[in-house]
Formats: C-alpha cells, sequence, structure tokens
C-alpha cells in the first residue's frame, strides 16, 4: 500500500502488554503506520527502553499525550487503565477515530459502569457513541463507529460460543456457569504483588468470585442476545501461563434440545468466519497452545453426563483475540481493510 | 520410636511420582521402617537412580515384586497402575496389610469397574474387603481395613467439600458441576506425548470431558452421602504445574439455605480435623500453592450471583493430600498412631 | 507471487517440531507452496491430527517418504532424527534441493561423525557436497548449495558470535568458555522421561558435560574461522522454557584489546544483517523472551572483572534462528528470494 | 523439648519469601518458639494475612519492630533489606544474639560496602563482631558469634566447592568463572516490573553481568581460602523457577591436577557433612529439582574438554540452604544443638 494512503495510529498507552502486542501486530500490517505513541511515566525515552523486543524496530519516541499533534493521526488505539481512560479519549478531536481497549466504554449504562468500577463514569456523554466491538457479532456497528469499546479477554471467550445459541434459542437464560482460567497478561503489566512470578508460578488460584467486573459486560452482551435480562455466575482463576483464556461453560439444554444442535449452530454461524473455528466432534480438547499468538477463538462443545446439559469451552489469547488483536481486526473493518489484514499470523506452538 | 515396632514396609512400584512422594514421607515418618522397594523396569538399581534426590537417603535396592519377601512386612502400598494393581496386590499374604493408591479396588462395584476401565476385575473377591480410604469420612472403616483403596486425586478434592453438605442436606442432588484444573504431576511419571514440557507449559487444556474415570468414584462417594444415588458434571483440566489441584463446584442450594448456611456447616463438620480447613469469609481465594507439599486441603465457600446458587472452592496437592499423603494418614489410622505422624510438614511456598 | 513460480515444498518428518515451526513460517511465506509432508508413524492422518493449531490450514496429510512423488518437488525440508536423515537424503532424486535440519551433514569429516555418532556415516559421499548454511557466515556457499546442512541451535548462539572475532585475531582461541542454558523443544518432541514437565519446571539442571554432540559442530566453524584447530569448553544447561537458548561465552581478549574493541568488530561485521543484532552498551542484558518466536538473535559484550578477559551473550530462539527460520533464510537464499522473506514475524512478548 | 528451654525468636521482616521460609522451619523445630514477628508495613495483621499457607499456625500477630520486647527474645532473625538491616540490628540489646540473612554484615571491610553498596556503613562499628556463616567452613567461628551475616545464595554456592580446593591448592586462583543461574525468589517478594510472572517466565537473561553485589562476597571468602587476594568472574541469570541455584563454575587445574583430584579433595573436605554432598561420578547431572526444599546442596565435578581444565557445578535451593536453612543451621550451632535440627526435611520432588 502506498504510504500516502496507511493509517496514521497513535497508541497510547504504549508500555504495557497490550500496547506492546499492539505494535507487534501494527509494525507488520500493510495499511498501518504509527505515527505517535505515548506512555506518561516512560515519556522521552525510545519505545525499544521499555519494550526491549522492538528495540530495532523502526518507532517514534514515547511522549506524553499532550505532546501529540492529532492532525496527523486517523486512529487511536488507547491502551490506558480503566477510569483514565475515559477523559483521555473525550480530549482527543473527534476527527480521530478511536479503538479504546480499556473497560470504560464497554458498559452502555452509566449507572453500570458507576456500580462495579466505583466512581462516576466521567465522560458520559461519549459513552453514548461507543460501539461494542465483538467483531463477529457487532460488525455492522463498528464499520460507522468513530469510538469502539474494544471488548474484555473474559467477555470475549464467553460471548462468542454463548451469543449464537442464546439468539437460536437453543439454551436456558437462567442457569449458565462461565469458569474461566486465565494467563497473568490479563492483568496487565501493572507492578503489583499478586503479579510476581513467585506467586504465579506453580499454582492456580480463584479470585473475584461472583464479583468480578467482566460479569456486568458479559450480562450485557448475552443479554441482548437473548432479548431479556441475563445473569450469569462467572468465576476466573489465574494460572501461570503469559497468554491464554481457557472457558468452560456450564448451560442447560432448551426442551428437546442436544448438544450437537448446539455445535451445529455455531457451525452455521460461525462457518465463514476467518477467526472462530468450531472443532469437530473427534478433536483433541480445546487448549490455549493452538491459539497462541493467534487471533483464533476455538469453540468445543460436549453432551454433559447431566441430561438435558451441555458444556462449552473457548480458547483464545488473551493479548491477540483477547484485545490487541480484535482491536486490529475492529480496525480493519472501521477503515474498509481485508478483516484479516496484519492478522495472519499462526499460533506460536510450541 | 524403637525400632523393634515400627511399621514395616513395602512399598510397590517405589519409581513414580506417588512412590516418591510416599518416600518422601516415610523416611521422616517417626514409625516407618522401609524394608522392600520394588519397580519392575528398574529392579536391581538403587532407588537413588531413579529418585536422585533420594540417593544419599539410606534404601533398600529396587527388586521384582516376586523378590520381597512378605515375612518381613507388615503393610505394603501399593503405588502401582491401574489394572495392573488388582493381581499384584490378590499375590500378597493375607498377613499384609495394604494401602492402596491405584484405581483398582475403589469402586465398589465390580461391574462399575469393568464398564469404566475396559475389562473385567481381575480380583473380585478382594474388592469386598476393600475399604474406601477418605480418611475424614471412613475413618472408622479404615481402621480395622486389611485392604485400604487411597482415594483418587480429583474424587478427594470434590468428595471432602461436597460429602458433609450432601449428609446435611444442604444442597440439591441433582445440579452439581465439579470443575477440576490439576498439575501434571496428577498423570503419573508414565512417558507419553501429552505429558512433555513443551505440551504443557504456557498453556491449558480441558481433557476428558464428561468421560473421566475419577467420575464414577466421585459419584460412590457422594450417593453414599445423599442416601441415593447421584450423577455429577466432572470437567478436569490440565494446567502447567507440578502439584496441586483447585476445583470450582458449582451447587444448587436446597429450599431456603444459603452460602453462610454451607461454610457453617463445614466448618462443624471439619472443626477438629488437622488438615482440612475451611476458609472464613476475608480469607484471599483458595490457592493450590499455600497448600503444595502439604497434606491441608482448603475449602472456600461463596455466593452466587445466580440466586438460589454457591460456589465451593477446594485446593490440596494431588500427590500429598490426593495420594501419598493421605495413603500415610490411612496407614496411621490403620496402626493406631497419632493421625498426623509424619504429616506436619508446611507448604513449600513459594 | 504467482502459484505457477512457487517453491514446491516438502518437509520430511512433519509431525515435531522443527517441522511444525517450519510450516508455521512457510504458510506464511509468499513464495513457499507445501505439496508433501512425511511422518512414518502417523502417516495416513491429516495434519492436525499431530499439529492441532494448524487443524484449519489446507495442508496436505501426512504420508510415508516413499509416497512422496519428487517429481513435483523442488525443495525438501529434512526433519528427521539424526542417523535416519542421511539414509532418507540420499534417496531422493538430485533435481531436489535439500536443506537438512539434522546432525547428518553437519560435520565435513566423515570420521568426526562416526566418532561422535557412534556409528558410520551412511552417506559419506553426499557428505562432500553438503554446505554448512550458517547463513550470515556462508551465504556465498548456501546460494549454489543442493544440500545445505542447517546449523544446531547450539552451535549457532556460539558461532555468530565469535566467527567474527577469531577472524579479527581479537581474542585466544585456546580458552574459549561456551556455557549455554536451552528451552525443552530443543530436544525435540521425542517422547522420554527427562523431557516430561514435571522433570523439566521449577529446575535446571547440566547435562552432556564436555561431551555434548554439538561440540565437534562448534570446533569446526571456529576453527574455519581462525585457521587453525580449536577445541572449546561447552557446558549445556537444560531449563523450564519452550524456546530459547542464551549462551554465555567467556573469552581471552587478545593482546591490548577490549571487550569495546570486540563490540565494534561485531557491530561492525554484523551491521547490515537483518537478524543478528548487537546491542548497544546502555541496553538491558540480553534475553531470550526479545527474540521468542522471530528470527533475531542478540548478541551482547561485556567487560570481564578479570582482567583481559570479556563476557559475550547470546540469544535466539532454537526453534527459528536455531533451527526452522534459519532453514528458510537458506532457502531464500538457494533460490535467490529477499532473504527476509517469510522472516519478518516480530517477537512474541510476553 | 521443655518449652521453658525453647529458644526465643524474633524474626524481622518476616512477611517476604527468607522470612516465610524461616516459618515454615522454625515452626516444626523442636528447640524453638517464636515469640515476636515484625513487618512494619503489614504490621497489625496476622501472619496468615501476608502468608496464607500459615493462616492456621500458632503464630503471633506481625508488629512493628519498636514493639518487640527484648527481653523476651533469645535470638533475632534479620530478613530485612539491606541497608535497612544493620540500623535495626545496631537497635538490638546486646543480650539478643543475632542472624542476619540481609547483605549489611557480610563483608568485613566497611569500605567495601561503601563502594558496592553506594552509602557508608551505618553500624560500623557491629560489623566487627559479625561472624560471616558460612556454617561448614566457619562453624568454629560460629559458635560463639553474637551476630551472624548469614551467606548470600549465590556465594553460598559458588563458595562451597570452592573454598576446599583453594585451601588444598588444587586450583589457580586467577582464572575462576563463576555462571550461576538463579531462580526468582533470589530477588525476595519486592514488587518491581522484572520479578512479574510474565517478565521472567518462558525467559532467561544475563543480568548484573561483572558487577554484581555478591560478587565481592564470594571473593572475600575465596582470598581467605587461598590466602591471597582474588578476584573472580561471577556472571547470574534469572530463571523462570520459584527455588533454586544452578553454578557452574570453571576452573583452571594446578600443576599435574585433575578433576577426579578435585573430586577426591572435596569429597574429603566434606565426608561428614549431613547437607553438602560430592555427586559420585556415575550420577546424572546435577539438578536444583533434586534439593529443592531441602538444605541440601549437590556438587559436581568434571573434566573440561579443554587441557587442564575442570568444571564444578553446584546445586541448592536458595531459601534454604542459600538463605533461611543455613540460618536455622547457624542457630544450632550457636545454641549447641544438633546441626540437623529442624532440617531434616527431604527435597519436593517433583
Amino acid at each position: 500500500m502506498d504510504d500516502a494512503h496507511k493509517i496514521r495510529i497513535a497508541v497510547l498507552g504504549a508500555s504495557g502488554y497490550t500496547g506492546a502486542e499492539l505494535l507487534r501486530l501494527l509494525l507488520r500490517h500493510p495499511a498501518a503506520e504509527i505515527v505517535a505513541l505515548t506512555a506518561e511515566k516512560n515519556a522521552g525515552q525510545p519505545a525499544g527502553a521499555v519494550l526491549p523486543h522492538l528495540a530495532f524496530e523502526n518507532l517514534p519516541p514515547l511522549v506524553k499525550t499532550g505532546a501529540v499533534d492529532w492532525k496527523d493521526v486517523d486512529l487511536a488505539f488507547g491502551c490506558l487503565p480503566h477510569g483514565t481512560s475515559q477523559e483521555v479519549i473525550a480530549a482527543i478531536p473527534k476527527s480521530v477515530r478511536v479503538v479504546d481497549l480499556s473497560a470504560d466504554f464497554r458498559l452502555a449504562g452509566i449507572h453500570d459502569y458507576a456500580t462495579w468500577y466505583g466512581h462516576p463514569h466521567r465522560a458520559p456523554e461519549l459513552q453514548k457513541d461507543a460501539v461494542y466491538g465483538l467483531t463477529e457479532i457487532y460488525r455492522d456497528r463498528v464499520k460507522g463507529a468513530r469510538l469502539v469499546a474494544n471488548p474484555g479477554c473474559y467477555p470475549t471467550s464467553a460471548q462468542l460460543p454463548l451469543i449464537p445459541l442464546l439468539k437460536a434459542r437453543l439454551i436456558a437464560t437462567d442457569d449458565i456457569i462461565i469458569d474461566s482460567k486465565s494467563g497473568v497478561t490479563g492483568a496487565g503489566r501493572e507492578v503489583k504483588q499478586a503479579n510476581l512470578y513467585a506467586e504465579v508460578a506453580e499454582g492456580i488460584s480463584a479470585y473475584g468470585i461472583a464479583s468480578h467486573r467482566h460479569t456486568p459486560e458479559i450480562e450485557q452482551g448475552l443479554s441482548e442476545a437473548a432479548g431479556k435480562e441475563i445473569k450469569v455466575n462467572f468465576t476466573p482463576h489465574l494460572m501461570p501461563m503469559n497468554r491464554g483464556i481457557l472457558t468452560t461453560i456450564y448451560v442447560k439444554l432448551a426442551s428437546g434440545k442436544t448438544a450437537d444442535d448446539l455445535r451445529k449452530e455455531l457451525n452455521r454461524f460461525y462457518v465463514k468466519e476467518p477467526f472462530v473455528k468450531v472443532l469437530p466432534t473427534d478433536a483433541l480438547g480445546p487448549a490455549t497452545r493452538y491459539v497462541r499468538g493467534s487471533n483464533g477463538c476455538g469453540i468445543g462443545v460436549y453432551a454433559d453426563r447431566l441430561p438435558g446439559r451441555a458444556i462449552l469451552v473457548s480458547v483464545l489469547d488473551n493479548l491477540v483475540k483477547g484485545a490487541s488483536g480484535q482491536a486490529v481486526q475492529n480496525m480493519n473493518v472501521m477503515f474498509g481493510l481485508p478483516e484479516t489484514a496484519g492478522l495472519e499470523g499462526l499460533a506460536l506452538f510450541p
């Protein structure tokens, strides 16, 4: 692509893991030109100082957000912590389109945001314009959006298998149990004791039981699909791996339906999708290692030993399909590019 | 203790992980004397050749089972693969008591064994004498038993939280979902591709979905506790850690009951137990790293976001409370020793 | 590229880790067409059965070597175990060019092969034609080669820093100590106890001390560079990570030379190389995680506390620059393609 | 032991990893009574709040150092950061004996401390009384010491193999290269980016090359053994495991000596030691996993391919023999107890 027609991109909060992953993808994207990188604490340093694996790439230096010249920018990716993102994005000129990877614009209800995040939303009028960017489901809305709220990693892993089944009325709406197991980068690069190597390696723990902030985001998507308000059980676990989420979902079948019916519907729904793959019945159980580093999401469907129930298992890389990969996918949709542009990379196994 | 009164012990199948863990515990047990170690493939070698961490300990050499002089043995621990164990143990003189760590004698129904293990049981008459050794529950039966079937790791982690609640009629019997996450040693030291480092590290996978052989063992214990036949969903996952199982259990509350009622009952039931601990409400979520290397089992109880439901989380070390530690605990009960003898070791954290 | 002009490729031994990594790279290579995959044990299965991460890619089925129609093949990559490779490759028509990733054709001296591998070489005449494919050093020879012996992972990590320094006479030839730390995939996908997760995780061990088979390969390259026979100390260590080698090299400086002189020479030598990067003095210490999944090799140079000595540290991904990436790099050279074709992927961090 | 005669112990800085490990050992030590735990930031909390694996043990609450009643204390263990330790310990009454696990009192020369730690020593007069507690070497000095400076983890792993060889004049003093690989707990529980799981897992890095602060500590011990000032190369590496150090040492043999001579001397020197074991020639290479959780140190000796040189490899658990275990060993010596008291625990493998 002619450089003159490339998308000029700013990455806000480039020194964390989702920022790093965006850069990995965008540096090899045929239509992307990275024109600005911000990092409040590390402003003034070259990107390679905080992201040594990119030290030999041609990247602009890290600057404070205030130093970005927005006239040169077509698209901003927000990789800032929630709570911070909303204010920063509110200050960006409307001529710049935005894909925000934080949680700030994901909940349509301002009130829900305040309940789960503990403070009133600081850009409520902007929230109204935000489109929830679960690409396979909301592709049409994303296309024309100025502000896309990129989904959370857990919500992506839960909604992709469940939304088609709820739309097709194949499962009960009052008995959805979502048990997720996540690698550590899901918590970002924030320096806190719980994320130290020796606190994570060789162990697993449950956390945020029945109270994790991704719960309302999951419920919002499922409720829209079902046409009624849904509450779910969502129990996340932290385990020792860099990347990956495996989500095991326990559902009650609609009357007369079977696990095969669920698999068929998911197959039908996703058959043309390049990134979402329904596993055949004879495949090995889903494993995160088979999507590591790729934008893929694998879904398996299994009969339950309990009559009238079924089990869904989804796997994805939380930094790719669960964050930066889906963000690039949304960019592709917003700018009329092939949806797979820059996302063709295969999983790194082992 | 006077050496003349020590329990003379043979470990059958000493070269695997449960065998190694037994030796770790028995070598420091005040009343244990290890008199024979068997290992068919490695017979003739010193124990240190296959268990280098014990190379400087005083241990008998590895021999074939046929070379054991049973007159010198009070107790045999069976650490053989299932299917093999039943024949070997059938050939041991009745004067020798046995704690078998394989699955061979766990299912009371010979027919169930054949169904789940794919061949007729080879020692059906011996099966009748076997006592299921979930110590906290069946302590009285274990005391006088000649043959104790030591519980599986997953079943221990599922039954310890569930049995008291089923006995007290606090939860529904038709809607028990058990989602387990296990470290790799649960699969033993068998050399197969799925257990290679590069197939396990940095990933998680579901396996044996709705078909794992520990399912009937779990159901057997729960059914006895409930006084009726129970079927459960049991979904195991393999994750990258040496030791540990975390089991998340989703239950429906009996009418009018709350998560607090469950926690109270578990507290009441286990209050005097040295190894089973119910976490207070303000504790961090249960984590396997806090029981690694110890015989402890921690249980947390949480209200569910779905009305009328609750969440139980248990953690244990699959090689200790889930195998060799519980085996020693059973030995202590069988020989009238303090139940904690040789099992006082604290968790190794980190 | 027009499909009619793509390089038609057979991968021999496609079910192991180097085979898998080749497929990851070749499936996205603009000039590669994969026409045949062999796997003796798994012949008859689809590639996705043994490489589930590629299950949704368009790949030929696994066949036995004898079933390959060589008329359709321009280039064969050999990913077979050493000892096997030489016989299989000897049977391939001369019209097919070969990049062999095994150790079989790396040692120019047939006698050296017999000494280190314990049996006479089975294709001695073919050995004469083999070109050692350390691309940055032997690019000109590789260009016209029919058979390229792709370097071992350890030798690549040791020779890239050392060869320029020996050529420039900057270091002593009789005091080179090479301490390497490797991830587990360096040992291949062979199913053996030492590679089980629980034998590797949470530990490190030295192995093959002063006797590892990569030693003569290292010495061969260094000797050619120095113009005299060189012996080295090479001590490998196995550590818990999937990918990566870090090699720390302790050298004695030539009279009057400093660590800075070494760094300058390496900079001069590699300044135009796309894959080999000399770290600036103010960079963080070299780390394998910054090259994971990429074809890069990073080299740091440090003054020693011992006078007259210096320390070199190199990092690379053993499956990429240490195996399949360098193999593709050699293919690019052999077929007149841009050397970076298909190898532009950035490191996956974290 | 009668409680009235137990050693009354205060642990200063109990919330870190060495503090935690001390508690694990002391809680099962037959002669130890823990009477005070300090933790400046977490004062007021129960120990179980920061060390959940000890939540069910009988431990005093965390208090500030100023709240300790020193009349009740026989022995204080210092687990504070270096720089802090010296001031706190200077304020403890002389009636209390001290084992300090920080680096503060390890360097006999006040000037050396200032050079390497960047500030003048704050308790120079106390430094004079300090005894360096490498137990096997300085046991006699430790016995009567009031203040024992417990050795660093790296220095323990380097000095145990080297000191006997230097004393016996078996190796050259001007060519000692020490390449160490350490698990993450060596860096303590300090919350910093470099110790995050995702910065450590699946990688290895060299750091502190030729400048690590343990260098002068190593040189001090070796110089005393050699009877002359020695400088060494010491290059540490950080790798993904919780516990363990493997140190590979490259030495030049004294004229006419062989690797066998070295092994024999080490055997002679350590033959009666319960914790230091010289591996026989036919043993597997030393591996940290075989000493994990134990107070053992294994040493292997190997001929080098380079003539006139040899290779030493030592392994230990950095939190046990490299810190808290050796501290308890020193306590045992100081109080006339059997040196193995409380330290009999075997390695946890896997």
